[in-house]
């Protein structure tokens, strides 16, 4: 490689190495300071860049085709509070195990802390939330310093990837020049070729192996499980995902039924054909249906903490074995319930399981969790086909799992959007992969996490937000066009935070609705006309309306805004008898 | 006071303590988990609250108001990636040096990393951008725990508004109920009335000196002033910003010429009648032009680095004393040309000098800065007559701190404006207060920390911004409404990042066209739309249209936003050209 000055060599030898290792895109956002690395990223022929505008959608954005892929898409911002704002999604991809490599462009180290402009103290800017940091050497063109740059790029790569997978960064000084303009003399004309262009492929291969226990302990984690009841809880999963023939399979061998959160890979697909996969138990898990029950003997769990509180309340109360499989032993399980950590690759581990176990546990208890489901799922679609005078917010959820083209990827935002599709997306053969930010659960980023999610797969994406989830992030939709990811995005508008109804403050008024429910009257048609998107409003008691304003939108190209205008407590209390039903009907 | 419960009881006791201290106002995001503090500061006959719903924005509304007032308005939200979206906001306030109370709610101390939901790692989440961090106990209802809980109040007040000013983060655990629901035997009935209820007034109260100089040294400074050719140089002030009559007074006992930044408080109000402000250093210290004048033989430095990239490379050239005056010792000064730090409060200093020093410097020294500005205003006079067919920014600018009402508060976004306010707004006797973000000069939170200065005031308020920091923060816009803020927003849009035609990368297409200028063809109409503003568009080239839009907007009541669309390159070429005719003129 040639190169004019010295940044130029070192952000291409950086960028070169990334796409070496299989890195195909990045997302830039404008800057000066990051010139060299923007550059870089836009001279190479292998990798796409995505530019957005707002560094804290384009973290978000990064993060979505991350967790749409399991592999890294790096970020770019320059130096100042543009890194600052991607520290919610570094959050968030920590917590749910998300690979992020994060590149943030600084001043040389004289000029920080020096009232030098846009410079801040970028060292460890994200705290213990990344799985590595480093503060890249200033650019030097010679051959350790380029080596080292090399490696730094493999092991950003590996740690970024590895377990558990989650956010890198990578703080970068440049001096001027920025631009690639000719410096003389300051790539040496000698400069040993393996230094100045690296090896053919990556500089650093890596390889990583996975947690897998020895034969005479899996054969005793098997005599374990070789109980007559017995539950697998699939939490939300770790990006890409659980391998949906090991569960399969798994659920073969124990006759376990599976509690498939719908974050967690594994309430729908093909294995649903023959898993015995219960996706009600939210809408039945309540102490006076489970109190006549016997308690599991064993419960075996992966992926994060449930979306559930009542699954979460139900193994609290329960007398049972509690494994809590965890690849990278960050058990994340805030009822403390766990009796087991154990340390190992979920599909895996499943997988070598299968193999070993008797035969299926008791089909009584299967039953038991099988007909619990089917009464929470007449009870939904009763409630469903019934409500028609109702702005129920869940039929919405329901509707959208029934109706999504197969396949899709179906995001779902934070707040109510991914508890009502816990709750009223029933289990499915359809090949959906649903996706939401579970890590920390916030309501920022949301769209553009979602387009990020879309503009890895040729998938159909819908995005499931409530209003103010939608507000937070508007400007993520400008990526639709500049990114050209099409989606179909349903705002439920129930003019505030609804899911405020479902606490006790609700009963307070003054501070309840200034406060919690903040009510701020937005007609949202102007932000689709913002972005040039096609707009509908619908209301959520006209189920019909819905049904063909969203089967338009994912038949038609484009992306479209479906405003669906709801009420928080009218839903709230459709919910609520819902569950009343099931569980009278369940008691009786 | 009686409380419900130990949550209450805390909460109530925190805000007391503040509102006892001065807190007038808070910005709240709604949460679950800080619903005891919203609750309280709700409550509270005191506190005006400012509900926002996205944090980030939220935040910048804040360090807006502190940043016109001076004092704290504090800032809450709940647990979460909600706390992260304060970062750039605590970045800015830290480096400007502007108070911000962040209270931040958290779950209690077992249920972090431990999966729980909405449950991130808040300990020290701003690192070292604040000035004090503390995780606050548990509330219980015990007096040691009170009184503690009332001196950490009065502690993190003290810290926010002390040498230098900046943030200070509390977090603050609570469990559940967070509801004011009664909990028997919560609250003691016999709680001691002190811990109970507090003092009558604040229950610490601070007070605080500022660094002052002994009267030896304070003499000796003024003997080193006591020179024929010396210079004041008011870089961006720190909140609430310098004493204008202390300011006038000593370059009236000095003599020497003011280079006033536009964000130091010194370009603008009436001791411009009577002091030497400078406020075209930007278009005419080239060093064609300084070549031939003596150096200076002492400069006066106060505030922070000035925003102008000539007057900094001027400073870096010229021989002299320079003393920087910085209260907090921790002086802002990238071209490493101090030779000497003095610190002390500067209108103090100023105040205390004047009457001291022997007399006015060199009257020739005076003129010929006071004829070179003069040269520059003719130019930038005739430029923004005569430019009526080109899509000039810098008249835009010049039109409005003409025509801004008296008095009114001008916010400037960062990139152009604040140069392009720099370069083209004349020092004048009008009570301007002209404000910017320049701590780290990011584009974020423009819109909102406009609207939280402009919701301090009774002034007028401007806003003047380019169309990226626009669409950064146009969810800022919704304060409008919400926290009932007038404002003229005026927004130059033209189509990207017009500060890059500046740079050397303009010369490099691609990647300058889609990397870096970012062209992204919004129209902004709609965004006035969605939050009900009355929208005006003009062209820059209509100088006419422009100030009549601008008149009408600021004589009439509400929102208005004026989108001006003009040309980036154009513009760059009449700032170069009027930079020619001035360093011309002034080589003859």
């Amino acid at each position: 490689m040639t190169a004019p000055n010295r940044n130029v060599l070192w952000a291409h030898a950086l960028v070169d190495e990334l796409a070496a290792a299989g890195v195909d895109a990045v997302c830039i956002t404008p800057g000066s300071r990051s010139t060299p690395l923007t550059e870089a990223f836009a001279d190479h022929d292998d990798v796409h860049v995505f530019s957005h505008l707002d560094e804290r959608s384009s973290a978000f954005f990064a993060l979505g085709r991350a967790r749409r892929t399991g592999e890294v898409t790096p970020l770019v911002c320059t130096s100042g509070t543009a890194a600052a704002n991607f520290h919610p999604a570094v959050i968030e991809a920590s917590q749910s195990r998300v690979p992020l490599l994060v590149l943030t462009a600084d001043r040389p180290p004289e000029l920080r802390d020096s009232g030098a402009n846009q410079t801040i103290d970028q060292e460890k800017l994200y705290g213990d939330a990344v799985r590595w940091y480093k503060d890249v050497a200033e650019p030097e063109a010679t051959p350790r310093k380029l080596r080292s740059l090399r490696t730094t790029a493999a092991r950003a790569l590996a740690k970024a990837t590895g377990t558990p997978a989650g956010p890198v960064h990578l703080n970068l000084p440049f001096k001027k020049p920025l631009e690639p303009v000719e410096v003389e003399g300051d790539v040496p004309a000698d400069l040993p070729e393996l230094a100045a262009s690296g090896r053919e492929e990556a500089f650093v291969s890596t390889t990583e192996g996975v947690p897998e226990l020895d034969d005479d302990t899996l054969r005793d984690l098997a005599d374990r499980l070789s109980e007559p009841r017995g539950l697998v809880v699939a939490g939300p999963a770790d990006a890409p995902g659980v391998e949906r023939e090991a569960l399969a399979a798994f659920a073969h061998a124990t006759g376990f039924p599976i509690l498939a959160d719908p974050l967690s890979g594994a309430r729908f697909g093909g294995h649903v054909r023959v898993a015995p996969v219960i996706g009600g138990y939210d809408g039945f898990l309540d102490p006076s249906v489970t109190e006549p029950w016997p308690d599991p003997d064993v419960v075996f769990r992966v992926g994060a903490s449930p979306t559930s509180k009542p699954l979460r309340k139900y193994l609290a109360r329960v007398d049972a074995e509690q494994l809590v499989v965890d690849p990278a032993a960050g058990w994340r399980e805030a009822e403390f319930t766990a009796t087991d950590l154990v340390v190992a690759d979920p599909s895996r581990l499943m997988g070598r399981l299968s193999r070993l176990l008797a035969g299926p546990g008791s089909p009584e208890w299967r039953r038991r969790w099988e007909d619990a489901d089917a009464t929470h799922e007449s009870a939904v679609a009763d409630a469903v086909d019934a409500a028609e005078s109702e702005a129920f917010e869940g039929r919405v959820l329901a509707d959208i799992f029934e109706l999504a083209p197969d396949p899709a990827t179906v995001f779902v935002s934070n707040s109510m959007p991914v508890r009502d599709a816990d709750r009223f997306a029933a289990p499915s053969t359809k090949s959906l992969t649903v996706l939401g930010n579970r890590g920390a659960s916030g309501i920022d980023g949301i769209v553009s996490t979602a387009l990020g999610a879309g503009s890895a797969t040729t998938d159909d994406l819908t995005l499931v937000t409530g209003d103010i989830a939608y507000y937070h992030d508007m400007n993520g939709l400008l990526a639709i066009g500049r990114a050209d990811v099409d989606a179909t995005v349903v705002v439920l508008n129930n003019d505030g935070g609804g899911i405020f109804h479902m606490l006790p403050i609700e009963k307070f008024d003054p501070p309840f609705t200034s406060q919690f429910k903040t009510p701020h009257g937005l007609d949202f048609e102007p932000s689709a006309d913002l972005y040039g998107l096609s707009f509908a409003r619908v209301d959520a008691e006209d189920r019909d309306g819905f049904r063909e304003a969203y089967e338009a939108a994912t038949a038609s190209e484009g992306s479209h805004v479906i405003e669906v205008t709801s009420d928080a407590e009218a839903s709230h209390g459709v919910r609520e008898e819902i569950r009343e039903r099931v569980v009278g009907e369940l008691r009786e």
